[in-house]
């Protein structure tokens, strides 16, 4: 980790730069397999299972009793710890509902907004190293709470053919009933285009791999939308005196051994914290499995020391984290200075391993700068809001004359009729 | 107007396509242009201005002067009655506020949202035919209320340089200082990479042509965020026997006129209104300045007689309208049954021009099937609701466990040590 002291605002947009990623030009792949499964469904996605992950399940979809035997599988404490993170998650997210409120605009003239939750949702929860349950429940509990109709999981199988038991359990949990064993870009494109065994859908959620993301795009040409663009997992901190640097380092870590490309940054105000931070990132890393991946993401990220707090909110906004812990005194005064970033964890305890699994805000966040023009997932990424209006005889005698000066000024004369005949009626009563 | 009898299930996806529309490649063309905008910055704006447009203006942002005048050349009952929409937008888009709520997940977990603002914000209004000085009002509107920093406007010059008055003084109206003269590829080009000129912004709303729409999906590249996917405008009207084929057929003109590839439905439960409502089209569209754009939509549209309501709403939300008007008794008794659509107008007083003018939602709604995953333009559109938690020792002694137990099975252990170096600290005190 490189230290930086009193960078001039100059140089701040090098330094809320992200690490380059290579980028690989996915788009004939992706374009092949989609075209693929569009012409012979399950075939082209069989095809491609067994080139991409080296084996063909029996059946694409999993039986109930092959969900069901899972929970037996894991232990019982695992079982009570996704229970809690359930409960958490839930509890927060139905707290995101709107209520129906109507508003009179004018006499006469009501207008109002009503949650329809998106019909078709995939969900995707890829394999590979870590099996991701924690992501199973961020987009299948707010999936759940809004109301859609049909949720459409999708996950690869591990070298035996198989789904990791806890993604199951999760699953089964929250109330998922069809759960296919596909992966990567024949799993996007299954739910993209839909097959004999894979439902269409209308949204598409969750992480990825270069692979994953590139379908992700390559979906929405076809009509299908997606969460959020995805990027490597960053953490930013800003850190007062009162910040404890064993757990400013253990935070660091936490992001850092996400993968090689992810990106740590450390704002504080005293020099000796700094140091201190990086004695104990040192120290701290000799210990973890992940040290390789995470030694590497190191080299990305950095520490910058400002004289003034001012400063550290200035530059943070500017970079737009996709994490960021206030680890300050009074952390909660701060808030108002905080405008560009997924998620917040206020104060010396919340760190940032709480959201990612049990504190109950969601773990699906803008990366890359996006959280300059993104949201996290949440209820709202579940739903459309529609609008309603009823307008009264009153009404129309209120807002129709204007609509009609209104619309012959952008000289559609149809839209004033349709205002025009109905006032006639009105005042001929 | 094509009409059909009872149509089976299995025809309903024929009936629920989409007119094809005639879809130009210019990939390359906006790639090009973004690309020396980037690079030459506003010297390429003016260059593509005098390509495109035909004229070089003087300036390429205007004065405060030339804005102020704008308001003394347009009629008196024209402002007002912009003045009178101004007044149920802003009400409307004020109650979408969301309050902060507080949720303590668990003991000691306190979870809750703020909204902010997207920082820099790009309008697109585009010249041609109709001065579309409405759309100024919808996205300007509540890009005020949720309080964006910076808001750009880009409009075409006209023949002569200049821009229509109307949308000028809109634009005052909402306080909109940072005025372009500048249209299609190279204004959304502008926006979203920035120039000497231009502000760089962070998500870009606004209707447009090809050449538009195709400059917006080549933002995303870029970073940039859009509103909605644009196309052509959409009416589906669901009408029982309290209905008036008079009031019928002038909405469905009224959506007609929009574009030769607008798309209009009427479905309804009686044969006798179906004629009546084609006769008074015929009779209507014969007044219309626009008939030949009409005529030209009315040929992509269709009349659908059911008999019965349940599958005029089941259509319905297989088609998922733009706009849909429910001309019967009791509309609102159908809300429940209303699942894909962008907005709704209720009763045979709420004609769709209400909602494109001045009842006070939003007019910038999905088109071509898009409002089965996409809500229209709203408060929400300008924000981000940003998460945070604040977790106190108590909190952390709830559900540090669980974080252990979920990390160690997702293989990640610098998650796990985060929440352990802290557990070790609390019960040590």
């Amino acid at each position: 980790m490189k230290t930086y002291y009193n960078p001039t605002k100059k140089e701040w947009s090098s330094l809320c730069e992200r690490p380059v990623i290579k980028s690989y030009n996915l788009e004939e792949l992706t374009t092949q397999i989609f075209t693929e499964i569009q012409r012979k469904g399950d075939v082209a996605v069989r095809k491609y299972t067994s080139i991409f992950d080296g084996v063909v399940p029996d059946s694409l979809k999993l039986t109930e009793q092959e969900i069901a035997l899972s929970a037996k599988l894991i232990p019982e404490e695992l079982k009570q710890a996704i229970q809690l993170a359930k409960t958490n998650i839930e509890k927060f997210h139905i707290s995101q509902k709107e209520a129906k409120t109507i508003i009179e605009t004018t006499e006469g003239v009501y207008c109002w907004r009503e949650s329809r939750a998106i019909e078709n949702v995939g969900i995707y929860i890829p394999g590979g190293s870590a099996p991701l349950f924690s992501t199973v429940l961020m987009l299948a509990i707010p999936a759940q709470i809004a109301g859609c109709k049909n949720i459409v999981l999708c996950t690869p199988p591990d070298k035996n053919g198989k789904i990791n038991d806890a993604i199951l359990y999760a699953a089964q949990l929250t109330g998922i009933k069809d759960i296919y064993c596909i992966g990567g870009i024949q799993a996007i494109g299954a739910m993209t285009l839909g097959t004999e065994s894979v439902p269409k859908t209308d949204k598409i959620f969750g992480p990825g791999n270069q692979y994953v993301t590139a379908a992700k795009q390559l979906a929405l040409k076809y009509g299908v939308t997606i969460d959020i663009p995805a990027g490597p997992s960053e953490l930013l901190i800003i850190a007062d005196t009162s910040a404890n640097p064993e757990y400013l380092a253990a935070d660091l870590l936490s992001q850092a051994e996400h993968g090689s490309d992810s990106q740590v940054i450390l704002l504080c105000t005293e020099e000796s914290l700094a140091k201190a931070t990086i004695t104990e990132v040192n120290r701290q890393i000799q210990d973890l499995p992940r040290r390789e991946i995470a030694g590497k993401a190191l080299q990305n990220s950095k520490i910058i020391v400002f004289d003034d707090l001012e400063s550290c909110f200035g530059l943070s906004n500017q970079y737009a984290p996709e994490h960021l812990i206030i680890a300050c005194e009074n952390a909660e005064n701060y808030t108002d200075k905080i405008i560009n970033v997924g998620s917040v964890f206020l104060g010396n305890l919340s760190c940032e391993s709480a959201g990612d699994y049990a504190s109950g805000t969601n773990h699906t966040l803008p990366t890359n700068g996006y959280a300059k023009n993104y949201s996290g997932v949440s209820l709202d990424s579940f739903i459309r809001k529609i609008t309603f209006q009823k307008i009264s005889e009153k009404g129309l005698q209120n807002i129709g004359p204007a609509i009609e000066i209104m619309a012959e000024a952008e000289q559609l004369q149809a839209h004033k009729n349709a205002v025009t005949i109905r006032l006639k009626d009105l005042y001929n009563v």
